[in-house]
């Protein structure tokens, strides 16, 4: 069932304890989770001292051991970011509860009473990066699902999980529920993420939130089951009939607003015959991007340089942009199925025929006529907290918002109904 | 993004023209599916004189190397069993397309229309035993839901495989659909399974069916997401104010209609007090049976032998039955927490309390009350066919038809909306 070779003895012992928290916090009312939910919030705000003590620590050895700044900025914690990770957590308490939700339910012709049922998932893995917001955010996901959270932050920022994790705990006890069902892992060594990874039997779904080697380990070592949350090389195609100003906004949103997200755009496809006009406006309206173009863009944008192969498929998380002009909406659809990681897909136009085609053609998560493509989000879409953006197609694909954390059983009921 | 220093480039080449294929018919309308599928079954019929040949091979071949006879049974073909193939194609035929459902559609305050949409897997990778019928009801499935179906089959039932395959792409070409949206692996060596669970990028959905040692292969090495037909360790606890008569229907059907399945009982939990009775009807219900018992169970039945540890956590898929006299439904719950496999469990019980508890602490992919564990069958719930049973939590939870093979994505739509 499980592969303990690697794991090494304390680590499953948590595993364990984690295991039997998921067994309460499964059964554990809304009422109760949210009153839980309600002392984290309070929780973080009053040891607010003591969690900037930690995380100085953190950003002292951080700064010791030449992390670059920007790192250290996501590492640093102030006292508005932790007010701030608890009003998500509040957040999360007033979402719906999805456990108990009942997704369908009929009666067979031999009087069996069958019904789906949305029941939490048990434990749910989280590893993630220097992010020390991310601790509470999972953390209240989880439990409003129904699950135990077990997290396997990064060593950098031990110390000030450590300190969160533990309010968060605390605040589980109060609420009569177990206290592990908020874990932190002790040990963020590589070794332990590997050991963490095959925890087959006690991790009912693993959920990395990191860079590609994260998720190479994962492919490579992981026995427990996974979701992938990876990268959005998003495209913008703006057709020959799209309305050009609408364009221009929706292109500088989707790459200027935050250009560090998964959602962000990386590659515009122009449309020949806008091509010029388009070009222009997008050289003016975008001074602060790094253009990266093929050959009729480098002719129109003379700041442009060449865009190589590898411009195509990166997904630059930054001020940089690749263009390329193409024939139509079949060319379009032919990048991006060439190109795309499958997150989301924007086509701008006012052709009725071309709209349906590209929706139909393009295989993503998320695709999009006439909007931006930073829309694709659990919030903007209306799921609430996200726990991350699904890039594979199984259990969840595109923003993953509590249902994600939920699988559905069946129940069925009847008088002695026996097979015939 | 894919491991391929382990694929060798001939199944590499292949999984290549079958994700191209994959991209035709997700696109393909119920009609032309209908047709292909229609076609399928009349090629199997017409071809049945060369699938029989090519049985005939595979069977001698497997009595020569000492095949056990229960085996040689499952790979033989026989006119009638081929005539079932056939019939089974036109049973997924006849069963509501699933691709383009919407199964959730609402506008945002900003005026976006947002759909969540049915949309096919993409590549399905089947890996299965000796059974050749499997090359067919997979295939038949995975097209039904848009998905190309990429097979690899035993060794020992090659020649069998094959010249099913062969009818089906026959079909597929003559409906217009690419060949390759069913394909079989052309080598079926340990190395190429392997190589197969490793086709990451090529196949977007594995789904083993096979025992033990193949699942723990596919823990251990597989790349590509995968969903786990796992073992089914079922459990009826008959309470103390079960009506025994229904118990007995019950617990012989569960047991003996069809010992060598997933969801047959394997072990009977029964209240103290019943036990005496219930037992000794138990010793005259199931004389075929082999009965493990614990010490209550081997004093009240003299033929029973003394259960073991291994006994309660083995899967016999035999006539074979492991009984435990506890104390009530809580205890009974204990038994299934520490043993079950997460597949089946039923209470039979007049008690509305005691199901309740029981339907709520018992996490499995069915609960049932009052009824028998064969129920949980696709076929049995009303989903159609089945392409087998989860015992994960992801993705598919119990039994997976159609809608297990298809997963939704985002569409949004807009007039120039950005984030704000």
């Amino acid at each position: 069932m499980n592969d303990l070779t690697s794991a090494n003895s304390e680590l499953l012992a948590l595993a364990g304890r984690v295991k039997e928290a998921s067994r309460l916090v499964r059964l554990a009312s809304a009422q109760q989770k949210n009153d839980a939910l309600g002392y984290m919030a309070e929780g973080l705000e009053h040891a607010g001292e003591e969690i900037l003590a930690a995380n100085a620590d953190d950003v002292d050895r951080a700064g010791r051991d030449g992390m670059p700044s920007t790192q250290v900025d996501r590492l640093r914690l102030t006292k508005a970011r932790i007010s701030d990770m608890a009003a998500q957590v509040l957040e999360v308490a007033a979402l719906a509860d999805p456990v108990g939700q009942v997704t369908r339910g009929y009666r067979l012709a031999n009087g069996l009473a069958v019904s789906r049922e949305r029941v939490p998932l048990g434990v749910v893995g989280i590893i993630y990066e220097n992010r020390p917001n991310v601790t509470s955010d999972a953390a209240a996901l989880c439990l409003k699902s129904g699950n135990a959270a077990f997290l396997r932050g990064s060593s950098a920022a031990f110390a000030s999980n450590r300190a969160i994790a533990s309010v968060l705990s605390e605040a589980l006890a109060k609420a009569g529920l177990p206290r592990e069902a908020v874990a932190l892992v002790p040990d963020a060594s590589r070794e332990s993420a590997v050991a963490f990874m095959r925890l087959r039997g006690y991790i009912d779904c693993l959920i990395p939130r990191g860079g590609r080697s994260l998720i190479a380990a994962i492919e490579e070592h992981a026995t427990v089951p996974y979701i992938i949350d990876g990268e959005g090389n998003c495209h913008i195609f703006v057709d020959a009939s799209a309305d050009l100003d609408a364009a221009e906004n929706i292109v500088r949103n989707a790459k200027v607003q935050r250009p560090s997200v998964c959602n962000a755009v990386e590659t515009v496809l122009v449309h020949r015959a806008v091509a010029p006009e388009f070009l222009s406006r997008i050289d003016r309206l975008l001074p602060e991007v790094e253009i990266h173009g093929d050959g009729e863009t480098c002719t129109a944008i003379s700041r442009a340089v060449p865009a190589t192969e590898e411009d195509w498929a990166t997904e630059y998380l930054d001020l940089k942009l690749a263009i390329r002009v193409v024939d139509g909406v079949e060319a379009a659809v032919d990048h991006i199925s060439r190109y795309g990681t499958g997150h989301s897909e924007a086509i701008l136009t006012n052709d009725y025929a071309n709209a349906n085609l590209f929706v139909r053609e393009v295989d993503a998560a998320a695709v999009l006529v006439n909007a931006s493509t930073r829309f694709v989000d659990g919030n903007q879409l209306g799921l609430g907290a996200e726990i991350g953006i699904s890039t594979q197609k199984l259990h969840a694909r595109g923003p993953m918002g509590l249902e994600a954390l939920t699988t559905e059983r069946y129940v069925i009921e009847g008088n002695g109904q026996v097979r015939g």
